[in-house]
C-alpha cells in the first residue's frame, strides 16, 4: 500500500508517493507555468489518476491522500485561499479532488501545518508532541504542534505569525502583511537593504556594483558573511525582530523546539544560535531552558513529507 | 453529589462547594495570614477534612477536589511553583492533599488555566473550544483553551504571556518579569507613573497632593477618567500594548475569544473597546474580525470556579 503526497507551491506542484514507513518510492516535479484558478486544480486531479493507474499494476496501490496547499485550507468548507494562484480566494479543493478520489481519504491543509507534520514524521521533531516550524519565505508563517496536534484556531487560521507586531507605534506600512513579515520576509529584508543604499551617500561595499532593484535577500546573507555595513545593520535587525518573535514562541507556547524553513533559512541557518541568544533576553526563563532552536531536517520537502504524513495519519485514525 | 473547590491566592484561600451544575452551596474566604510553605497546605487539607465531614453529614457527599494555584502547577510531580506563597519553589501539593482525600480524585492547575475554566462553564467562554483569558494583575498571564482544552506546553509553564516582547531594544530592566508586565502589571503602571510625575516640574492634575509613592493603579485610571495629562500617556501606552499583545494571540491562535481579568480589570474594562481598535491595526485581518473581547463573567471567583470545573471534569473523564 502507498500514500500520495501533493506540495503544491506558488509555481509549482511537487508529488510523492511515500509507503507508510515514510519511504519515497516516486517523485515528480510539475511547473504550474500559467496555469490559474481550475487548471490548477485539474493538475491535481490528473496526477492523482494517472498515479492511481499505474501503481494499481505495480501492487502498490494508493490508500490514501494527502495535499498540502500555500495559503489556509478551511476545513469546514473544504476550501483554499492561496494568495499565489490566482483564482484561489475560496477554491473548492476537495470537492475537486473527491471526484477521482472515489472511496480514498483525502485530507488538505495549510504549508505550514504540513511543515511541522513533516518534522513531525521524518525531520528535526521526530518525538515531539509540542514543536513549531516557523517558515520564513515570501510570507511568514508558523505550524503550530501542541500535543502531537496541529494548532488550527477557531477557524483554521491559526499561526499567522507574519503579523506578530514587536515594534510599537502603528505605521500604515505594516497593514497589508504585518510588522514581522514586512521587516523580515525575503522581500522585506532585501527592500530594506534597498531602501538604506538608496540612502547612503558614501558607500563602497558589497552591493556597490549592483543594481539597486536587483539586491535579493540571499544577497544580503552572502554580504553579511563579508561583514558588509549595510548587510550588517539589516541582518542584525532581523536577528533582533526574530529573536523577540522566537521568544513570544516560547513564553506563549513552552515548546520542546523551534525549527526553522522556508526560503530565508536556507542561507540564514548560520544566524539560528545568534537568534536564540537574543530570543533569551527576552522569553520566559525556564521555558527557554527547555527548548532547542534548530534548521529543518527536510528543507524544501518539508512539504511534500507533511502531506505524506496527512494521509497516514487519516489512514490511521 | 458535591464538588470542592479552592482558589489559593498569594494572601487568602477561597473555598467553595458546587453541586454537578456549577451551583454554589457553601463559601468561605480564610486569609493566610503569617502562613508560610507547609503551613499553607496544612490549611488546605484541614478545610478538606472538616468540610468533607459536613457534607457527610448533610449528605452532599464531596466526590471530587479542584485546586487553582497561584503560579505554576507541575503536572508531572504534582508539585507547586508559587512566587507569592514563601517556601513554595517546589511545593508537593498533590502529596500532601492525598493523605486525607482518599480515592477521591484530585486535580490541580495554575491559576491562569483556571481562569479561562472557570469561564468556560459558568463565565463569558460558555460554548467556546478556543478562547483566552488574559489576567492582568501584580502579574500578567493567559489561560489558553485550544480546542476545549487548556495548553500546557512541554513543561506545564505555558501562556506565560508577562514575557511578551514588543518593544525593541532589550533594556536590562525587561529581566525580572518581561516586557509586558513590566509596563503594564498593575505595579509597572504605578511605576511609570510615579516616574513620570517626579520628572514634571509643573503639573497640577489629579496626583498633585498624593504622596508619590502612594499611587495605585487604581488611582491612575481614575484620573486617566478625569482626562488626567500623566494618567492619559500611561494608560495610552498600556492600551497600545495591551493592544499589540492581543494582536499577537489572536494572529496565532485565531480564538473566538478574548476575556480580560485580574486586578486591573477591573477599572481598566473600560478600555477593552479601546483595546480592540488597537489590536485591529495590527492582527491578522480575517482573524480580528472572528475575535470579540469581553470582560471577564466571573471576576474575583473565575478561579474558584475554575477550580470546581477540574474537579467535575475530572469526575466525568
Amino acid at each position: 500500500m502507498s500514500l500520495l503526497a501533493f506540495d503544491l507551491g506558488g509555481t509549482k506542484l511537487a508529488t510523492a508517493v511515500f509507503n507508510k514507513e515514510g519511504i519515497i518510492s516516486f517523485r515528480e516535479i510539475t511547473p504550474l507555468e500559467n496555469r490559474k484558478g481550475a487548471e490548477v486544480g485539474e493538475l491535481i486531479v490528473n496526477r492523482i489518476s494517472t498515479l492511481s493507474d499505474v501503481t494499481e499494476i505495480t501492487g502498490d496501490e494508493i490508500k490514501s491522500i494527502g495535499i498540502s496547499v500555500p495559503g489556509i485550507y478551511f476545513s469546514k468548507k473544504g476550501t483554499v485561499w492561496a494568495p499565489n494562484i490566482q483564482g484561489w480566494d475560496n477554491y473548492p479543493l476537495l470537492e475537486e479532488v473527491k471526484k477521482v478520489s472515489g472511496k480514498m481519504p483525502v485530507t488538505v491543509d495549510s504549508d505550514r501545518s504540513c511543515y511541522i507534520l513533516g518534522e513531525v514524521w521524518k525531520g528535526n521533531a521526530q518525538k515531539c508532541k509540542d514543536a513549531i516550524f516557523l517558515s520564513v519565505g515570501t510570507g511568514i508563517g508558523a505550524g503550530i504542534l501542541i500535543n502531537g496536534n496541529v494548532l488550527r484556531g477557531s477557524n483554521d487560521i491559526a499561526g499567522a505569525i507574519g503579523w506578530m507586531a514587536l515594534q510599537r507605534p502603528f505605521e500604515k506600512k505594516l497593514s497589508d502583511c504585518g510588522c514581522l513579515e514586512y521587516y523580515t520576509s525575503g522581500e522585506g529584508i532585501a527592500r530594506l537593504t534597498q531602501k538604506i543604499l538608496g540612502e547612503k551617500k558614501h558607500y563602497s561595499g558589497e552591493f556597490r556594483n549592483k543594481p539597486i532593484e536587483k539586491i535579493t535577500s540571499l544577497n544580503v546573507f552572502r554580504a553579511y558573511e563579508k561583514k558588509d555595513e549595510i548587510a550588517e545593520e539589516v541582518v542584525n535587525l532581523c536577528i533582533e525582530f526574530w529573536g523577540m518573535a522566537c521568544a513570544n514562541l516560547v513564553s506563549l507556547f513552552n515548546p520542546e523546539k523551534i525549527i526553522f524553513g522556508g526560503g530565508v533559512f536556507g542561507p540564514a541557518v548560520s544566524l539560528i544560535s545568534k537568534i536564540k541568544q537574543e530570543a533569551t533576553k527576552w522569553a520566559q526563563p525556564i521555558s527557554i531552558q527547555q527548548v532547542d532552536f534548530e534548521a529543518s531536517g527536510l528543507q524544501n520537502d518539508a512539504g511534500v513529507y507533511g502531506a505524506g504524513f496527512l494521509a497516514l495519519k487519516e489512514l490511521n485514525s
